[in-house]
């Protein structure tokens, strides 16, 4: 009898309508953990190389972490998968909420997708039971409508439903996937892909759940943590403030993107701030399954922008890339803009992006009224800003421009307006800038599903003097603080080591928010969390190899798919200073240094000069399979 | 103020007679623990490449573990290092005993010897207090002799000896150093550096003890691990039995080297079994400070071999060394000559193994009596045994050819009596068949110091079905057992892996046998041991990252002095079937897959093709001070 997990993994093919159901034995879990680690076994394995993202041949994998759907503290989120539209490289996008626990709970670690179905469906999965249902009348509706008629259809108001929006249906290259409404696999075009194949949605329902190997040990330690999640400086800031308070951070470090980023500072931001938002916006905290922390902000507002609370509120990441990437300082319409995203299902940093990046050309007049259909696509100019992103959702006039992502949209201006991108691997850039912290750059650039902020995450908490790094760095042999801005084989190791912790979190469903930097939670509670719902005598050792396993699976299907070290390179405009805000003239990134300790990060993590882990590295990680021995 | 180490090394130029005291910091013991880690630190950073190992220039340095000399339970271990004259490569051995113990109690953390003594002399640490004394008058004595003389000089019975004998002081190539004469760092010849430098003996004694953090939980995990040494299976055989019950299961496995391993099994093997010595001549069980274990052996024997039990008593190593591989089964015999070692201060097997190689020259005509000065160099010939201990640490006659070891003889013999020759790096193999479990040909093969057994250890505990393998390799990543005779990546990496812990392990001055395979002690333990000791929060990432640091460091310093993939080679008659026993024609070791695993092993270091550390990877382990960055 496994623990904490069903040893159960569906598979769907939605081209012949097959289900079927795989025991693949407890190794297995051990091996790979949950989450992105059973999607790439799977994408691995199982799915030829050079597939079209949009094509049947493509994976789309739900697998929530090993620890999902536990009373464990923090581990809510599952993982979902498949080669990226918007990149081409391996797609991976995390969402907390309640859909993964709910599927663990109905007796499922991950659902493989395959195929494409005739005409629209969703998958409704009541405990054992899976069904292929016609989506007919469900398409094309906006998230809330869908989820409700889904709901109003299977008679069960607590389904559980992930889902796309328009924006998925449509293909946009970075169309959203999220459940319950306010929680989002966000990244990497995951939607368009859910979309391609006329998936709606994915509607579960449990009555089980699921079952651990020391009930009580894991209440106590639970407790221990909740308890806590009360008092730590960290949790109680992320508790009052949630992301948000990031905004005011930033901007005084001049690290907050502006207009493209040609700014580190905004004008606005108060306007746009986590206590402006708290003071005349929030509604509630809310929060994911079994978390004690509560991050997340649900936001009404009447008036010129009527916001929905169903729809939650906006994170750092939407206030930023809605909000000061376009100029825009309006606090109500960034609330606004963010909820139509999430109706529509689009992911507000490439959303925001790619509007930015467009207005800066714009501005630079290599776009003009008659390519934008008379939009005056001006930094700051919040008339537009709403119909601009319904115009993407549903892929109508200039929408149909900005649909596919900056670099497509860059290769259809031309006229040199690729020197405006802010991508990785065609990804557009999260909200941190890396002249600021090195770190970010080094995440941005080796990330395998290109530009991505939690990756290895640990950047602000490693810098000298820190508590919180200190205590995080220690247990894996970071003894002594990392400046913020060095870019010396330390900045690489901690980067390399703390890629692979956050592939393990990712495994395991724990949000970085429970055990960012171990702070709230430490290493060892983590490890004792996972012998009580296992049964497993573990440690950091084995968990810092299963996420270098994973991060190396990850890295090869990007080789495979074409993908090297070319690749790894983040955009031309951080390698110069910032041209006002405390860093004015000042910490520009060093490019020769930059590509130097993306090589040495290779050298340590044993992957050739190109890019490529080595034989030796894949057989060490128990990849024979991979490597062709 | 520092827990567990007391911040303090000595170093000791016995050329100018300087005494001084460095304080490395914390950083230094948390990166380089202690034991091998601060020797080799010391070795790269202070000794030019290429000295004579028995010249001034060579370092020699004794260095108890990190959790040594605390209440923990078996860790009472130091190791001693220099460059080896025996292999002119990195010369480590270890030992129990209550010298580390003591060395720690009295204030230091190791002991950083160069130079050269004009005339013997010998170290006399009294607390703080640091003396080079004149030892005019026990050099030449046997050990016993010359430990009472110390100790009748110093008027203090308590006072703890690490010393050397007569074959140390003649730079007998294999001469041991031992202290409270039955605890031994045996090999590599490091008694020889000992002596080159006219240090008859280092004598400490110590009113202080080792500060630790939390005295209360130490003492509670220190019961709860002798509590379980009660029970543990693996315990229990160890004090029933001690070592030397590996005779009998040897035998049985056609594993029991035997006439200088022309076979692997012994028709006179009862006659030296660990059943027949308990029987006839065990006198009690001896142990080491603070070790619930007690797998030491004392015996006594009266009439034709006098052995006095202050020697203690033959380990498996010597019973199979000095008995099956010289072909003598006579336990008086036998005991008698491994305490005639003990008084000269001669690694037992080395010695035996010296001794056998030139008896199967001598079989096969390539030896003449006239050679060996009339004596009768057949296998099992009793009466000229003792005779040729005694001949070798002094020098006198045959015994000069035999001194420099097995390599140096089979040079001088010529006519390819090289084939005989059974040694790795010029160190003779210890007492395990290859043939029968190949873990121990690649321990053989790519420990830095030559043939050992304790390089990599865990061979024995992780084949298919073995619980304590299972419980010592899952937390390692290790997840099926790897079969006896397996050589695939399974095999290497299960080496490579446990390569890594056991240098932690001595870097901790932990005993394989409070810690082997995680038995007795599991690894959370060890971690809530180093914890209560040191104050640190720890993982077992942080203890193998250390481990491996110190396996790279020294295979750096073998690259230094010359050696490379060429060196790591076993000896020819291992590629061929045992010819009798239960494996008769069987179980040779495929060539072909045994060199390759040696080079996956180098892959999956991150060494390079050539078996030298990779830059990257020196990186990675902090060592920039080595990557020439």
């Amino acid at each position: 009898m496994p623990y904490g997990f069903n040893n159960r993994i569906l598979h769907v093919d939605l081209t012949g309508k097959n289900i079927s159901v795989e025991e693949p034995g407890e190794n297995f879990y051990r091996t790979y953990g949950g989450g992105p680690g059973i999607a790439l076994y799977y994408m691995l394995k199982d799915m030829p190389p050079g597939v079209d993202p949009l094509g049947p041949e493509n994976l789309l994998v739900f697998a929530p972490g090993l620890l999902t759907g536990t009373v464990a503290p923090c581990v809510p989120r599952y993982t979902v998968c498949a080669r990226s539209p918007l990149t081409g490289a391996f797609g991976k996008s995390e969402a907390g909420g309640w859909w993964g626990p709910e599927l663990k709970a109905a007796g499922y670690d991950a659902i493989v997708i395959k195929g494409q179905a005739e005409a629209p469906v969703y998958l409704w999965i009541d405990d054992g039971k899976v069904e292929i249902r016609d989506a007919g009348k469900i398409w094309g509706l906006e998230t809330g409508t869908a989820a409700a008629a889904i709901k109003e259809e299977l008679g069960d108001e607590r389904v559980r439903i992930a889902q796309i929006g328009p924006a998925g249906e449509n293909l946009v290259r970075y169309a959203a996937i999220l459940n319950e409404l306010g929680h989002f696999n966000g990244r990497n075009g995951l939607g368009a892909v859910m979309g391609s194949k006329k998936l709606k949605a994915i509607a579960v329902r449990a009555t089980g759940r699921v079952e651990v190997c020391d009930p009580q040990r894991l209440k106590e330690l639970s407790r221990w943590v909740s308890a806590e999640a009360k008092v730590h400086p960290l949790s109680k800031a992320l508790h009052d403030m949630g992301t948000p308070g990031g905004v005011e951070g930033n901007n005084a470090a001049g690290a907050l993107p502006t207009r493209n980023w040609t700014n580190g500072t905004f004008e606005g931001y108060e306007e746009i701030s986590g206590t402006r938002l708290n003071q005349e916006i929030l509604v509630k905290r809310g929060g994911c399954f079994s978390c004690p922390v509560r991050c997340k902000r649900v936001v009404r507002v009447s008036g010129e922008y009527d916001v929905d609370p169903r729809y939650g509120g906006p994170e750092y990441e939407a206030l930023a890339s809605l909000g000061s990437s376009c100029g825009i300082s309006d606090l109500r319409l960034v609330a606004k803009a963010n909820e139509v995203c999430n109706r529509y299902g689009l992911d507000v940093i490439s959303a925001g992006l790619t509007i930015a990046f467009a207005m800066e050309c714009f501005e630079n007049g290599l776009l003009t009224l008659e390519d934008t259909g008379g939009l005056e696509l001006r930094f700051g100019n919040k008339g537009i800003f709403l119909e601009l992103l319904r115009l993407i959702a549903y892929r109508e006039g200039f929408g149909e421009w900005l649909a596919d992502g900056s670099v497509a949209l860059a290769k259809r201006i031309g006229k040199g307006s690729e020197r405006f991108l802010m991508h990785v691997k065609g990804q557009e850039l999260p909200m941190h800038d890396p002249r600021v912290k090195t770190g970010f750059g080094m995440q941005y650039a080796l990330a395998p599903q290109g530009a991505d902020h939690q990756y290895a995450q640990h950047d602000p908490f490693f810098v000298p003097g820190n508590p919180l790094g200190q205590k995080a760095g220690r247990p894996l042999g970071i003894l002594e603080g990392v400046p913020a801005t060095d870019l010396s084989w330390r900045k690489v190791r901690t980067i390399l080591y703390t890629s692979f912790l956050n592939f393990s979190y990712d495994s395991l469903g724990a949000c970085v928010f429970g055990f960012i930097a171990r702070s709230v939670t430490p290493y060892n509670i983590l490890l004792e969390i996972i012998e009580a719902v296992t049964g497993w005598e573990t440690s950091l050792w084995e968990l810092m190899k299963t996420g270098e396993r994973l991060n190396t699976m990850a890295r090869l299907f990007n080789c495979r798919e074409g993908f090297g070290r070319d690749d790894d390179r983040i955009p031309e405009r951080l390698f110069t200073p910032l041209k006002s805000g405390p860093n004015k003239g000042s910490l520009a990134i060093p490019p020769d240094d930059f590509r130097k300790a993306l090589d040495l990060y290779y050298a340590m993590a044993g992957w050739d000069e190109a890019g490529r882990p080595r034989q030796g590295k894949l057989l060490e990680l128990g990849l024979d399979w991979l490597a062709g021995v």
